[in-house]
């Protein structure tokens, strides 16, 4: 297919694809004339991918790079690609932007790592999850945990315990949509599509479920 | 205590506190000297709710104090607080930041947006989720199907309808932790705190989990 065909089943539109192959993130299209190309489904696909990593979540360039090359090398093992795909993207914090009221961090916060990072260990042990050594997720759930003392709650491994279960048949869930999908490349996508469009959805779910049960619980009316 | 052990116990510096103070966000202490006042738990309490608020959800002062004016105003009324400070803060969209890629809308994304609104629609009726009209969360949600259905994906309401059971049982868990919270003040704080910090760890620990699964499932070792 030509370049506009591209850009119109994309949705990318023609300068940011001659963008993404000057700079190396898509192949060259077989030329057809001096100035011509013509690009198949792989192209359209690797876009798809391009524009899922960049325009949808956010990843720099290089980062988007990195991954493509993973997925390149990773063909067929499924498990690795994963590991790359999803190491690759960051992990919100709590979309918090940079302080601004100056405030230092709650006292005692320093203090309470240590214990905080256990408490996660503790958690996973728990749970059964083996992982590789310091995943960046863990390093969130510490950072909340630490947050949440730090604020004068009582809250600990145990606490989030229930959580841990609804993640664990969440998890079971998005692998589930994994199986058969095809190529590593529809994989890769399946794999970041599902795990990072669905987050923002998956908390609102919860939003609305909260909104829901307020209102039972707590409703005068 | 003076203000300066309310600095210490809050965590938040004096010149912050001065300013809140001036911007009327924290309520004027007792005047002990023509320079100098005296603060109580109370103050200490709205503090941290304020820390809370702005420091760590990155609330406007503006949107501060109408949440604050809030709790003031429904004291006793636990779902109208509920609804009132959870309403105030902004959902996460997907983390996305403003699109850099200068690529257009997926094709077809405004002709998916009616049959989207109506999955939601659907999908909170199966759930008997009864909620306010069009909160921004169910907004959130139509806005996954819409951009999972542009990149191509075949994906409708009973695809999350799995994930929406996983978010009900969330949203009981987090309001047994409301139960008993105290005051009106306290209740809204662990609303709070609950809802928005735990929403990184929440989703770290799906990362964590689909880790380990994918390990389980596709790793050839």
């Amino acid at each position: 297919m030509r370049i506009s065909e591209l850009s119109r089943r994309s949705g990318v539109s023609i300068p940011t694809i001659k963008y993404y192959l000057r700079d190396g993130l898509l192949p060259p299209g077989h030329a057809t004339a001096a100035n011509q190309a013509d690009y198949n489904e792989d192209h359209l696909r690797r876009l798809r991918l391009i524009r899922s990593l960049i325009g949808v979540r956010g990843l720099s360039v290089s980062a988007t790079k990195d991954v493509l090359a993973a997925v390149d090398e990773q063909q067929g093992d499924m498990h690795l690609l994963l590991g790359l795909v999803l190491g690759a993207l960051p992990v919100e914090r709590s979309g918090r932007p940079p302080r601004r009221d100056g405030a230092e961090e709650p006292a005692g916060a320093g203090a309470a790592a240590g214990d905080a990072a256990e408490d996660v260990a503790a958690l996973t042990a728990e749970m059964g999850w083996k992982t590789s050594p310091n995943p960046p997720a863990a390093q969130v759930v510490t950072e909340t945990l630490e947050t949440l003392r730090a604020l004068g709650m009582d809250y600990d491994w145990r606490s989030l315990l229930p959580y841990a279960h609804l993640a664990d048949r969440a998890a079971r869930l998005d692998l589930d949509q994994l199986e058969g999908a095809g190529d590593p490349l529809q994989q890769a996508e399946r794999a970041i599509l599902l795990t990072v469009l669905l987050e923002p959805a998956l908390l609102a779910l919860r939003r609305l479920a909260q909104e829901h049960h307020s209102a039972q619980r707590f409703s005068n009316g």
